[in-house]
């Protein structure tokens, strides 16, 4: 169990006004935000930014990703953090289910 | 020396019609694209799909980018993979410098 690594792909769409402010929070992330990450077994997370769109790549290395990610969701902290980076995003911008960061399907892995 | 891990990630957009193509190509890559994929120091290496548009994402662990980039540009067979590749592709569609990936820039890491 939790052996094998699963690798994400996101990407999202930020207002062209708040990518000063989304670079900036993400420059300096809240200590407890990034611990909140850790425990989710969430690792290697890198953003990228080109013009307006920021694209995610992290790796789950637990058991269940649906359990941590609701564990995350419910976290207190990462809920005031999100309150300072999702008004930073074109909501729906990609996928109508999907308002900030939108899953992509992995094509192609070589170790 | 190559101690240090740099973090990529590119954004692509491929041709409506060639989308098929691109995902065929990467499920079955060639061995010898690989093994120079490796010999360059690349790792770790992800590719990407939301409709049209891709998203790369790897770790640079050599000492030289830029001397280990040419080597791979010079490589007979990898110019050969690319020949089926870059066609896949809409070119210059995010900078007018990158005809097929561009590269972003990293703004948030956590390990």
């Amino acid at each position: 169990m939790g052996q094998k690594i699963k690798y994400f792909g996101q990407v999202g769409m930020l207002k062209a006004n708040m990518v000063e402010e989304y670079v900036g929070l993400h420059a300096d992330p809240w200590p407890d935000v990034v611990k909140m990450i850790q425990e989710c077994n969430l690792t290697n997370y890198s953003i990228f930014l080109h013009g307006r769109m920021v694209f995610s790549y992290y790796e789950y290395t637990g058991d269940d990703y649906a359990a941590d990610m609701k564990r995350m969701e419910e976290d207190p902290v990462t809920q005031q953090w999100w309150g300072h980076t999702h008004p930073c995003f074109e909501e729906y911008a990609f996928d109508q289910k999907s308002p900030y960061y939108h899953d992509m399907k992995q094509i192609f892995y070589v170790n």
